[in-house]
């Protein structure tokens, strides 16, 4: 019998190595905001986002016709940016067809560590079933990459990493602990999450920036069905596209 | 009003520097076995535990009067020791009055890596509420250091950290991410913590070496009374000794 592949979770940029994460599928988790904005644009019908590290680069794209740039830096939008970091600054009539422009403090960082990752996803609660369906799919070992905040664990997304762990238990081996824990995590708190996440220290940040609206939709499950890849310097959705296999980073 | 002190887990030794123990309590936990192993060499009257690196300084105080030298490598006891690092190995009889030499895989790194620490202490179900009191009376900004498997991330430390958060909640303040969902963790298993950690790498690495009765052991909770504090190259219990203060670690 084939063995079943692996799904592991990555709890801080820290520990990324040890996972080997070359050649195999990662999945970038950055709840509060980046993942959940990346398929909320995505998902209203812009063509693609391109994330970048830097504030001057992103900047450089603003005058391009058809672009949006967005910004976010410590929780918050940095001057001279009209887009921040908010799933509801990018509604359909303004992000329909465009290219968006994004660079965040966390999500773009995992996103240039994994480079070497046979494919980079996104993921999110508002696409939990399209990333696991995906991933199920694509059947390869995969690395739930969380994000963290500043090297740091991140509640949110260790929960959600086990939300995808418990979807996908029949599919894949996860021998690790962090994936035990990060499971047992998930299936205490499914039913009273919004509860759990405010003693996050996250959700705490964010709440004092007056953003806990964002934080009540970046928690609701599958209210998208999009699931952003990277192809070339792009994300785009991957059921829109053709080639799975065609991801060609190059960072 | 003066702020409490903190009291924080870190989950994987490549994560320490972030918590930046320097003149802060670590306490070192490696549930399986070595935390639990030294406070039963202690509880059950050896004068010190002297942790080393190498199984080469170990065995250098193999002919030495009233010591013993014990070890671990990989779960298992290494070629030329007596004795291993199974709780059972140091009953009364054996280890009353002496000098235990004892150099683990992960338990002495964890040790080394801590060696700007105030203080150093050693932490296990075994001693749970010696280790709190201790604590909480010396009410200084304290650090639970997992010593993981590998840089990884361990179950059973991981819960054990939890426990000690959840008994010191109100005498601490904890603000990050991994402390809340060790707390969760702890909490959700506390009351089947036997079949939940069947489910850990560790658990099972251990069991195919024969030793679930050791595993039983180290999960009971409060069954000693001693508590291992570094005091220059020795772990003495602190209850038998006068100064807490005076640690002068000297690795």
């Amino acid at each position: 019998m084939k063995r079943k592949p692996t799904l592991e979770v990555c709890l801080s940029p820290l520990l990324l190595h040890l996972f080997e994460p070359k050649g195999k599928v990662v999945v970038i988790i950055d709840i509060l905001r980046a993942s959940s904005t990346i398929c909320t644009i995505l998902e209203n019908g812009a063509s693609r986002v391109i994330p970048v590290a830097s504030l001057e680069e992103c900047l450089k794209y603003k005058d391009k016709e058809n672009h949006i740039v967005a910004a976010e830096r410590h929780g918050q939008k940095p001057d001279g940016f009209e887009f921040g970091n908010s799933p509801f600054d990018f509604p359909r009539e303004k992000v329909e067809g465009k290219t968006v422009v994004l660079t965040t403090t966390n999500g773009t960082k995992a996103l240039h560590m994994s480079a070497e990752a046979s494919h980079i996803v996104i993921g999110s609660f508002l696409n939990l079933d399209s990333l696991c369906s995906w991933l199920k799919e694509t059947n390869r070992d995969t690395v739930l990459f969380s994000a963290g905040w500043k090297n740091h664990l991140n509640f949110e997304d260790s929960v959600y990493g086990g939300a995808v762990l418990e979807m996908l238990k029949n599919d894949f081996e996860s021998d690790l602990d962090s994936s035990l824990a990060v499971r047992y995590l998930y299936k205490n708190l499914k039913n009273r999450m919004d509860v759990a996440m405010k003693f996050s220290s996250h959700y705490k940040r964010l709440e004092g920036f007056g953003v806990s609206k964002d934080v009540d939709y970046c928690l609701s499950i599958n209210e998208l069905s999009v699931l952003p890849i990277l192809q070339g310097k792009d994300l785009v959705d991957a059921y829109q596209t053709q080639d799975h296999d065609n991801k060609g980073t190059s960072f």
